[in-house]
């Protein structure tokens, strides 16, 4: 059954009259390929093309070949359907008709079709390649085993290539994988150690055939050789905003099986797009071909990510999807599933470089036109006075447009006013006739326009790369974990998530067209939804009284943007009244709602009147996790423009120790607030309360009274870390307002409690709180208020 | 002479058989109505005929009226001048012809000419007035004086009126003056001071007849009746730009004397552009009509305006006026004018809420077409999926049309996309019927369209506002010395720039299109200079030798380019290598520049993983005016994203006290160092060079060999404030780079001195930076280099 190219080429070479290819050809070694679930859809629509297309690539390499089709069914019954799909393969234009007569017949010598289910198969495989090899006198170059199977037989397979089916030394084995590659971080953590049980990283090509798309494959060559004209331009001053967009016409009728499992999100969202994504924003490795850099700088896009929930995406799923889900899962009418067809998702990276730039990735079955494209749209910083049709009146844009739409063909588009690119890669040309076609709102003729000379198929390039060993166009483990880790968090809040039901094609009108509200998205058409749970519905404020104070209640959402207000209404007025704010906040993890809206939504706050002052502090470096202040910053102090000065951390190291009653630090505290504050009366000072009910840092049992007349001091935590500092009830009781913010189920044994106990700080700290001219005000959420 | 409107009223009532408002109209008083300049241009076409509307509609409030044409001409010259206008007046519309000749004649009968020249004349007016009253039996309300005259008469006029026609106790003075008022801050503080020994500051009436015009007045009702809805959008994250814009297409000629002198940033960027703009971004006041309020809110804006020089401006010429200051101004062939008539003017709000947002003013003469508006575009946060010409797709603005353009009405107009406006002025009505026009890029069936019922002259409205004593019209002293505060170092760096000149009209074409780069402007069409001044024109780097280190000699702008990219690219090489960059940065006001291109145009420094440390330090607390520490937050820090761990600054101020050897600040912040800097070593010190050759806090004569291995001590200096924190050389030696920046013709003469001396640390400090195991580059600009 062994035919070596090297025979093949006497023969084409007798005819050419040139025999020098001899020598040469003998060095390269033999390959095995072996295309598990060779005889499925994805091997007979695309492999056997790609790997017939390599091998008459190779054939003047001096490589040998041979070619199995490996399966679950016995060979007698899929030899012949195997033979059916090899003799479909076609050749390049540039071979002769003749010469790809025999390409082909050569082709369907080298190949044959195995049963690969038991490890006895695979030792009979191993024992044969073995065998053929010997008889040959051939060495062995290395093995590929394409593995076009379900997920869920990966780790079994791979055990029995690794036992049983390994290349004898010196050879390279490499392990070809299809998608999905898990259903989130977890499941795909679970299969990667599987799989690193039996195959080393570097022996495992992950497919994403994205990566092989000729135009996403030249993001980064693009960028590289553009580098100068794009870096003035490649950030948060002149990007208004970047699309990754792949729209699709058909449904998915038919796979529901696997689809449902699925949805849109993890089809095409957590790889092809997120892929395109981190190609476009990465930072420009030194060295475009080194492998290491490139994931170092990937990884480095995925660090920066802000995390991506519910409200950073929108679902929706097709009308006709529902039936098709009951018929081919044979599921009764009632059956409902909330399987996204549609997503559209909103990112933003943390860099100074992309800061605020919204990132849209939006994908989806049964749309109006099957397109896929990434478009960076640059921010308008001409203004015309008179003409305003000039080509540099117009938006700029660069687009990568990965294929179909009106335009049909892959390209790289540049808007004509931002610059003409440079084009090194001798695979492109310059399209410069242009069809009358209109591409994101700009025609044709208004973009530098570069496309491939010739169109390739993702999958044949793919497999020259892996036989090339480029592990680039390849998703490695790091790689995946940290796109899982992006989204897994979003496809949880997902699982309870009602898509909005689009009715496919045109008719979908502007019922997908999604609105960006700071760092959220949604539908730009709110639907009305009646709901049965009117309290659910609803975003009613409930103002009362709590320990005869005044209480405001709502659901936790409403309530945090109420508090929000009412601090940014003080801290206007005391800013009117007396040009500064000072402001005493909590650490915990309660007020981090209340943090993000102030940093994302109250653009007017004024900041630079307002000083911040720590209610309590945990004895760390003010840089450990665990400091309130690092929490603050993090989620609060870095997001605004307040100044330096105006920050006060509680000095709780000093002298490289923590908190030592000598060093004198709460003094220092209460100096600092005595020199800055108006009789050292915080205008709004923001407390929690604990489940012990201890407020700032009092806890139960501290004897309060000792602080006396201090404004603040150390005091001690039944939970690590015991030592604190924190402002006295002397010190809060001076404020002008003090907010009791309460939130969550657990609270609520509490509130029932404090509403029926009488003031005990020592027992029940929070009750301590007592404002002296100033008001109380709590704010609860229904959660705790009502359990 | 005197006849009260009283006599009129019965005469109009008794036809209307009512005589009830005899009593009232009694009441009020008399009020005399004095228009300096009555017979000149703005008299004939404006005044006059408002005054005679002003009396139409106070005919019934019971006041009386004399009015007087005051000019330097004799009276029987200018008398039938003056009558030749008055009988030119028409009544507004809903008058009937027949009232309307009676109302004509009664003003006919309360006009006269006066000759107002010397003294006498103005003791002669004050003697009539007084007469006519005692005669008539009237009280008196007021007496307004209009000065339609050139701005040099203003001082001397209001002198006269004060010395000599200043009304009886109990009445008021208003005094109605005209721009200019002045050309520059200067002259603008000499005026008002002049002004301001005649005339309280309640009686002056500065008229700026943009206040006066129907859709600028009802910029801030508009504002305070649609708060909710623009809140929310009304700052940086939803506004793209804002345009106010006012192009003509006359021309000056025949004004030439007049204009010449000004030019269109002092005719009306100064005024009624930079008026609109306070309109458009000034915090609501809570009370709309607090004169204080509004005018307390203004001066916030000015407060907040970055500075305009002369990166933010572009001016031109039109061809023709070349030639028209020759033939007026008597000039030869060869004189140039480089008075601006059209400018293009960028600026920003250094406020959270409107940060970053580009606000253009543009302005010109001899334009395409004649309109005023000021546009507030705002960002597009709509992605539109399938339909892209829904209404929701498309652009979404506000637009404030003052008049003419395609529209040809005053209106205000704001896409249907954004939000239906309410409407709460009964004197204006929405537009439902829309012609067939383009507004600035929309069909006007867009928009939401309200216009005034009953459009009305600016200058009737204003008058109407003087004899009402709304201040909130006018310009008061303090506004219009901000507003030239803002426009004068502009105005003093265009003293020496050459208009780009324009043919005029259709003509003009994209020539004036201008490009936003950042924080600055320029033509979008650069033409090509050819400069005789090679080296002025040049950009060229030097690279050299200075004292046997690297030397970097550039223009001083060139040089700071080329530093900022050294330090940014020292920077990304110690993160990449080590996750952590220390940089050690000087006071001083030479490194100004460099903090201001960091900040403005580095926008991927990776502030993130970045140290900022402080090479010395003042003795002076770090909010100080004079501290380093200060002027590097208020210059780079407060404007880039560090984090607040990653600053550093001196410990100067321990205990309440400054730079007390015992307390130890000086080893404290040497612990800092060793604490956070690898080996102590920073990977960048940006070092300057005083006149006598200091450097960091390091004086000649300070036996710097004192501070043996100390990294920090305390210094004495020879100039105030004596007190130094230092860096001294064993930290600055131990540092991987080391720059010396010295710019200024001032130091040439150091420079020299340097070249030639021995190392001597003692004596010339700066000799003593030589970085053990780092590179020492000195960046000296041309100015010092070559003197």
């Amino acid at each position: 059954m062994f035919v070596t190219v090297f025979l093949l080429l006497v023969t084409l070479c007798a005819q050419g009259g040139n025999g020098e290819e001899r020598e040469e050809a003998q060095r390269p070694g033999h390959v095995s390929v072996v295309i598990v679930g060779g005889t499925g859809d994805l091997a007979k629509k695309y492999l056997w093309q790609g790997f017939f297309e390599l091998y008459v690539n190779q054939v003047k390499s001096g490589y040998t070949f041979s070619f199995y089709g490996g399966g679950l069914s016995p060979a007698d019954k899929a030899t012949p359907v195997l033979f059916e799909i090899l003799k479909a393969v076609s050749c390049p234009k540039d071979v002769s008709q003749e010469r790809c007569a025999l390409l082909k017949e050569q082709f369907l010598r080298l190949s044959q079709y195995r049963q690969l289910q038991s490890v006895e198969d695979y030792q009979d495989l191993a024992k044969h390649i073995e065998k053929e090899l010997q008889q040959e006198g051939m060495t062995e170059a290395g093995r590929l085993f394409y593995l076009s199977v379900p997920a869920f037989a990966y780790a079994d397979i791979a055990d029995k290539i690794n036992s049983s089916c390994r290349p004898t030394s010196g050879a390279w084995l490499r392990v070809v994988l299809e998608k999905p590659f898990g259903h989130d971080f977890r499941s795909a953590q679970v299969l990667a150690s599987q799989l690193g049980n039996s195959l080393k990283d570097e022996e495992m090509y992950r497919i994403d055939h994205y990566l092989g798309k000729q135009v996403v494959s030249r993001i980064l060559p693009f960028r590289e050789e553009n580098k100068k004209l794009l870096d003035p331009i490649w950030n948060r001053h002149h990007i208004e905003r970047v699309e990754i967009v792949l729209k699709e016409t058909l449904d998915v009728k038919g796979r529901i099986p696997f689809y449902d499992q699925y949805g849109v999100v993890r089809d095409v969202l957590q790889n092809h797009m997120t892929e395109v994504m981190t190609l476009l924003t990465m930072s420009l490795p030194m060295n475009l071909s080194s492998n290491e850099e490139v994931l170092r700088n990937k990884l480095q896009v995925f660090r920066s990510l802000l995390p991506v929930g519910k409200d950073q995406a929108v679902v929706g799923q097709y009308q006709a999807y529902k039936t098709e889900v009951q018929q081919e899962l044979n599921k009764t009418k009632d059956h409902i599933s909330i399987t996204p067809t549609f997503a559209a998702v909103l990112t933003y990276i943390d860099e100074a470089q992309y800061e605020g730039v919204p990132i849209l990735l939006i994908s989806g079955k049964m749309l109006d036109e099957r397109v896929g494209y990434a478009r960076i749209l640059f921010k308008n910083d001409i203004f015309c006075l008179q003409n305003h049709n000039s080509v540099h009146c117009k938006p700029k844009q660069i687009v990568f447009h990965f294929g179909h739409g009106s335009l049909k063909y892959p390209a790289i588009l540049v808007s004509k006013n931002l610059f003409k690119p440079v084009l090194m890669d001798s695979a492109w040309k310059e399209v410069t006739e242009h069809k009358d076609v209109d591409v994101l709102g700009l025609p044709l003729s208004d973009y530098y326009v570069q496309t491939p000379i010739e169109q390739r198929e993702a999958y044949y390039e793919l497999i020259s790369h892996i036989f090339a060993g480029r592990k680039n166009s390849f998703i490695s483990t790091e790689n995946l974990l940290a796109s899982w880790g992006l989204w897994t968090p979003l496809l949880s809040s997902l699982a309870s998530t009602f898509p909005r039901i689009y009715p496919g094609g045109a008719e979908n009108g502007d019922l997908l067209d999604v609105h960006i509200k700071g760092k959220d998205i949604s539908y730009h058409n709110e639907v009305v939804i009646i709901s049965n749970d009117q309290i659910g519905g609803g975003f009613q404020v409930m103002q009362g009284k709590f320990r005869s104070s005044d209480m405001v209640s709502a659901w936790t959402e409403e309530l945090v943007v109420r508090l929000a207000a009412d601090i940014q209404e003080a801290a206007e007025a005391a800013v009117r009244e007396g040009g500064v704010f000072h402001l005493a906040l909590s650490g915990g993890s309660s007020p981090l709602a209340l943090f993000h809206r102030l940093a994302l939504h109250h653009f007017s706050f004024p900041w630079r009147d307002t000083h911040v002052w720590m209610v309590d502090e945990r004895c760390v470096p003010l840089t450990d996790s665990e400091s309130n202040f690092r929490n603050l910053h993090d989620h609060l102090l870095h997001h605004v423009r307040i100044p330096y000065y105006n920050i006060h951390p509680m000095p709780v190291q000093i002298n490289q120790r923590l908190c030592v009653e000598e060093d004198g630090g709460a003094l220092l505290y209460e100096k600092e607030v005595n020199k800055w504050v108006n009789g050292s009366s915080f205008h709004f000072v923001l407390l929690g309360v604990g489940y012990d009910s201890h407020t700032a840092s009092l806890f139960p049992g501290s004897k309060v009274d000792d602080h006396g007349e201090s404004l603040v001091a150390l005091t001690e935590s039944p939970i690590k870390p015991h030592q604190r500092m924190s402002l006295t009830f002397s010190a809060i009781n001076r404020a002008h307002r003090v907010a009791l913010l309460v939130m969550g189920k657990g609270k609520h044994e509490l509130i029932t409690q404090l509403s029926r106990v009488k003031d005990n700080p020592d027992k029940w700290p929070v009750t301590g709180v007592k404002p002296a001219n100033g008001r109380l005000v709590w704010y609860i959420d229904y959660d705790a208020l009502l359990g």
